[in-house]
């Protein structure tokens, strides 16, 4: 069949030599006569592929010796339980950084847990989350502060940190550009990132986390306390084992092609390709404030609804697949993520031009 | 390389049709041009994935209709908290068997949600767990009643439960016979199951619970909700996609094969096999009572330790290999999950035969 090309938000497109390498050693992982779907985690063959795993995650994201990787279960979502939980134990304030969908529900469940106290203290719903808001001086230490470093809906995205939150426990969820981005893991206390959609399969999330902030949320249950799980190094139960293999066959491509830096570099060429086509065009348009756009997911609208689910069918037909916009916003969205390639990206401008062309430049 | 025999306790062997069918489609998926691992779970190649799954696991297991099934994160050990958490809304009294390892852990994690009284209601401790405990009539009704149908480290299974339970909400661990053993579903509140032994690769927990019991659980934050995971059909977040999809092809390979009664036949058949070679051998024993024995994970002993390791190391190189017991009892275990051929179990007693032959059959 012909190429195609997937934009989807997540899970998402996967570095193609990876998949190869999954399909040419599925039966038989490291001639061991089994699967990697049936080795025990308690096995070598795990362990040192758990560990491999870690160690180029380490050398890509230069994590510090006092952090703790943690590959566990449960997306995002369940880490907008679990951080509250842990780590909302001396005051039980904490501050949010309201930039969006995703914000909003790491807000909603934090709220959830008992005795805490969520502050919203920054927000951009006001423009429609269509640009980062400004956080102001704060007034008080929080137990620690949350931060969506890449809003996957909205297409806004933090290059530098906010100044003002230096000297607060950062929380940052960097679940749709981890890697395709260089943070300073120093800069937070911890990180968690959904592996589906710039690290490997749904399945995993992966948790970097400062050490002595585990101490806490030891009275908690096993797989919800960090301090737990960080203590059995991740393999408490067992762990999600096809997940971290196909996540550290990505690490190691991912430092094969040159590491952050490199996907950060080729990630602002994808990405830039497709805003400069978007502010010429008469037709389409991106609906975020430049100095706030994300280089891994990029909504934009021709303005008028009927047209923009012409252009998603039309598209699919084309081989440019999942550019349907989300639910809650409408219009499309390009996820350029790490293993998204270049010419993908000339493709699909190519295609908007022809597009442009046969609905004569007009709204 | 030669055929080798996997009796790992989990994860463990799946059926080789299906680990040849995930290899020859992983490029891509139903000629979609993208891979089970790139698809969007919100797309209808996942939809219709993930209903076929579920359609043919209620066929396998009879579920009935008020039965809604869920497949989650996390493994049995989140279960353990996840139902006092949903479950023990009523009067917080919850009531144990505790018979096993695993029985234990979940009664500690029970004892870790606040105001959850855990009674254990019968115990085969004072026989190190080489039986199952009888139980006795009970003077209250608890909000649920916790079995572990079968003891995956022990070495003993419940073929039919105990009486007395009868009337009381019933939660049932079965990761470790699950449709290797015919139940009555309906005799159940609950049921979970991580999906490592008999199910698929792991990353997955199945979990069978009646409707009306999951109407408590909405003031949880959303992944512990067994209300807000049901609203969402098991995709409030991104699921573990390809876990799901073995799991699927896993259910088809059964009902192909004849169901839950042609697995508990075949499984009966491999465990008498090695049972009548356990009771009959004059250097390997089976420390576990007859009427408790279970067909899935069956542990024997030389009653010699050094002599145990030497019998696996050599197994081993002979091809079968995780045959070491679990390191809380030592000795040796082999597991005869579903996918696990009878051949395997053959040539495994074969062995035996030779090693004790060899060490001349004495301890």
């Amino acid at each position: 069949m012909a190429q195609i090309y997937n934009f989807s938000a997540g899970p998402a497109v996967l570095p193609a030599p990876v998949i190869r390498q999954v399909q040419s050693e599925l039966v038989s992982y490291k001639n061991s006569g089994m699967s990697i779907m049936e080795i025990s985690h308690r096995s070598s063959l795990y362990t040192d592929m758990e560990a491999e795993a870690e160690e180029n995650l380490r050398k890509l994201m230069r994590i510090p010796n006092d952090y703790d990787v943690l590959f566990l279960q449960g997306g995002g979502t369940l880490q907008f339980a679990m951080v509250p939980l842990n780590l909302a134990q001396k005051n039980k304030q904490t501050g949010f950084v309201d930039s969006g969908h995703w914000a909003q529900r790491a807000i909603e469940e934090a709220r959830l847990v008992p005795g805490v106290k969520a502050d919203i203290i920054a927000s951009s719903a006001a423009v429609n989350y269509t640009a980062l808001p400004d956080v102001p001086e704060l007034r008080q230490q929080y137990d620690y502060v949350h931060l969506t470093l890449n809003n996957t809906i909205e297409g806004t995205m933090y290059r530098d940190l906010p100044n003002v939150l230096h000297g607060q426990t950062l929380v940052g969820d960097m679940s749709s550009n981890i890697m395709a981005q260089r943070y300073n893991v120093e800069d937070f206390g911890l990180i968690y990132a959904g592996a589906q959609k710039n690290i490997g399969p749904a399945g995993m999330t992966l948790i970097i986390v400062k050490h002595d902030l585990v101490e806490g949320g030891t009275e908690l249950p096993a797989m919800l306390s960090y301090a737990k799980q960080a203590a059995k190094h991740s393999a408490l139960n067992t762990p999600p084992v096809f997940a971290i293999y196909v996540a550290g066959l990505v690490f190691k491509w991912l430092l094969e092609q040159g590491g952050v830096e490199e996907m950060q570099k080729r990630n602002e060429k994808k990405s830039a390709y497709l805003y400069d086509f978007l502010d010429s065009s008469s037709l389409f348009s991106s609906p975020v404030k430049k100095s706030s756009r994300s280089v891994t997911n990029i909504p934009f609208v021709t303005g008028n609804a009927e047209l923009d689910q012409h252009f998603v069918a039309a598209a699919q037909e084309n081989g440019l697949v999942n550019l349907k916009g989300h639910r809650s916003v409408g219009g499309m969205r390009a996820s350029l993520y790490n293993a998204f390639p270049y010419e993908g990206v000339q493709k699909l401008v190519e295609f908007m031009e022809r597009f442009e062309q046969s609905v004569g430049g007009n709204k």
